[in-house]
């Protein structure tokens, strides 16, 4: 259930019609999923949103396509957001995730887990070799 | 500042030092960052949490070290940890972190960021594709 | 589902039946949430979050009514408070937000999403011009 | 202290220029504040997010300036943004927010992170009535 | 640093000088922390959360003074509160907190931060037995 | 649903048996919750997890299991952990936790999430007296 209803005909809109075409040519599947669907009843919203993921997620990078999908899962998992939690769990699989990676990406996110709450807990003062500036 | 007073000649005790000593042999450095010296208040949980640092981001896996720093800082990012953004993005930096890898890997953070909000904004149903039940 | 039965014929407590009735007043309608049916298995926990809420939320201040519930749902979507999300978008609307101002909410929500992440990834160091001390 | 060194000369890049030249440009001022000097260590990133920013909080919209300020602070806040709470508060009296705005912007964000934990905390089911698909 | 001006001579206020001498005798202790001298920028404000939180935290509950404030550590340090996580932690051992509860508070607020992590990533479906519904 | 499948037959792995066993066996209960099933996708990091699991929470240690469910379920809660804060109010009910002890955790819970974010919206400076360094 969504706090919004999911557009009717929603292609008939010329602006919605040109970015679920740039998505199924991006992907190269006929696949839209919800994200894009619900996004559409702002076209301009849609657009700009879909331009900075196809610009991050599927384009060349200094980082692989799996390595960002695994990024996106981290923090997707520290939100708790349900919906990204499962879109890129799935987005990472497609792009060879194995079991391997996924119980070692588990062990990393656990981990960071439990020693945020210990740093923060004891309020850690930062070491100054870490400071850059 | 912290909420832990950082105990005096903590070496002296013998589980302390064993630690100190795998943390120095493993990273083939002197430097003991803030976070095992507060942690030494209780040496049984200063030894767990080593233990498990050392197994999960200092042994060989299916992801490289570069990879697990990145997710580390991911999630660090996202529970608003200061001390573990320092401490990884330093660990990271040392592992071969370039510039144009740090900012992709902040591209991907601030992305997932603002989806994150945009899917609990929207409460997106799952597509039931991405269902491995 | 959730970790609470709902009571049963509630509202044979005079304080749960006072509350209520509160709620229906202020609110001009006979719905009752399942916030309140819920919060009813401890009667004075259930007073006291509803003066609350209703002193907030229902009073006049120097803020409206539409402004006060965007102010909430942002802060529930950064929480990922599923129940919060719909609960005040739902009032919001009913409070006259169009669709338009539902996008341009979305668009702050996930671009402050975006940029909490890059400020918490870099640490920045406060602008002393910020500091009001 | 951060995680980047703050770039020297920052401005003989021209597209820094550029963005920085904008920032003053848009807010009629010649402070540019922390955000935008460490952004810039990648001038792509920076102009991205720059134009972002601009085109969200500084372009017209169905909310006001005020407002869309006071959402900013509320996500910043959830988030637990020092920087991002400081920069929007700041940014949000120089726009006119008065101490009694001020105060009754906190009594909604302190009412809706306490409801937000009662919701989660007794996993409230979602009432049919809000489910708008 | 903080968004907000400490109020001069804040005490002149009635109210505020009301709220500080019960705090003052609540506490049996002529020390008042920062929360209130700078919540007195609205004495309402003040005077609202001091009495919810003389209610919570000072009165006689079937939770004892102590197990409210690991309880409120915990909730701080999940929501990366600096200022709380100090002030909380401090309450704790004037309350007689020792060093071993510190390290097992530490141990389960740390193992819940993991597991939630782990829940959150394969996005588990509740057993039925938890529904209370 | 979940982003994994629910291991078939998986007691005929030696390793996997070895911790449900020792699941039952601690708990005095044939009953497996859905944690340690999809867990076991990866035997090593259900043993692991398990093994810390059982160490922290079913361990005598300074704090009585019921507090440490309490607080388990307040880091839960604020981390949004849907599964968590049911598995663990489960645990504590199990555990005898009376609903007036329910809600007073409630009350402490969502003022303590009250308090964060009025602390963190006001960037309040730490009392001196509160550093332990």
């Amino acid at each position: 259930m969504s706090t919004l209803s999911l557009p009717a005909n929603i292609e008939s809109n010329p602006k919605v019609k040109a970015v679920f075409d740039d998505i199924r040519q991006t992907r190269q599947s006929d696949f839209i999923n919800n994200m894009w669907h619900y996004l559409a009843f702002d076209p301009d919203l849609l657009e700009s949103t879909w331009r900075e993921v196809k610009a991050v997620m599927a384009s060349p990078s200094s980082l692989d396509p799996l390595t960002k999908e695994m990024i996106y899962i981290a923090v997707s998992v520290a939100n708790a957001c349900s919906y990204c939690v499962h879109s890129h769990t799935a987005a990472a699989r497609s792009k060879g995730m194995s079991d391997a990676q996924y119980a070692d990406l588990l062990r990393v996110i656990a981990l960071a887990g439990k020693t945020n709450q210990l740093a923060s807990a004891m309020q850690l003062p930062v070491d100054a070799v870490f400071n850059k500036d």
